[in-house]
């Protein structure tokens, strides 16, 4: 057990590291999970969450920057854990609006481990007068959670589209 | 590839056999956490939490009687690793508001997949029109978001009391 973990501003910063691993972790899956999407709508909001991703690992980048701290040296076993989740989705599905469903179904799981995670570092950032950090997390919170509402939007269309859901059903 | 699963019933059953694994891995490992815990409000959150979740057993137990499926045969690797995860934080750290801390964090993010898991469960039974099932897994939902509020409440304290953040803060 590194010393550093042995205060809350250590545990922070450990925590900040896993983050980082996850958001690495999921821009390494995401092009083969767009690879595998049949729907346009679907293809066009991952490839945006894509792009945003990236400006998260950014953002994390800056923020080690400011702490003084190197972003590496964690692996982030729950993010591991959901990207097998959805590799055997793919895997186990042929192409279609049933995979979409399911690549959905855990994209949203990933959005959610991640509004969490970013949920505590921005809490752990206020109790520690982190106010940078605070800003720089919110911004990132926020769109994961405007990622989690878009994907439901696709799931369960609107009153003049076809939801992936309901497309889904009919087979 | 089970046939079954070319339907989107057949995906439905299968998402509800995932979030059953996950519900009894919860009901496994909460015990080990419960020990691990400093802070008797956190305990108690817990042991609550563990008696409501051997209730989400049971209303999945309901779900698969009624669609008459056996409930069993999926493994959920997303919660293994999320567990896998709180395990090793309970490790490396000795008992103390430090490690509560981080019980915390890591029951939000199982409480966190258990939103997810079941919001799609419940979308996709409103789909299906299976108005019972939708009834059912809107209570677990429910119950599961309560859960998640009560953790941050815990963590981050109210006008005349203590979080555990702020405790932990002072190490």
């Amino acid at each position: 057990m590194p010393m550093q973990e042995n205060t809350f501003h250590g545990l922070f910063v450990e925590h900040l590291r896993d983050l980082y691993d996850a958001e690495q972790q999921i821009t390494q899956a995401l092009p083969v999970v767009i690879e595998a999407v049949s729907a346009d709508e679907l293809r066009k909001a991952l490839e945006h969450h894509l792009e945003v991703t990236h400006g998260h690992v950014e953002r994390l980048e800056r923020l080690f920057s400011d702490l003084g701290e190197p972003p590496t040296g964690k692996s982030c076993k729950g993010m591991e854990g959901l990207l097998e989740e959805g590799d055997e989705a793919i895997k186990n599905h042929s192409a279609g609006i049933l995979r979409d469903a399911l690549i959905i179904a855990g994209a949203q799981r990933i959005e959610h481990y991640e509004i969490s995670g970013y949920g505590t570092a921005k809490a752990w950032a206020e109790e520690l007068d982190l106010e940078d950090a605070v800003d720089l997390l919110d911004e990132t919170l926020d769109e994961e959670a405007e990622a989690d509402e878009k994907l439901s939007a696709i799931a369960t269309g609107g009153l003049l589209t076809e939801g992936v859901n309901e497309t889904a059903s009919a087979k």
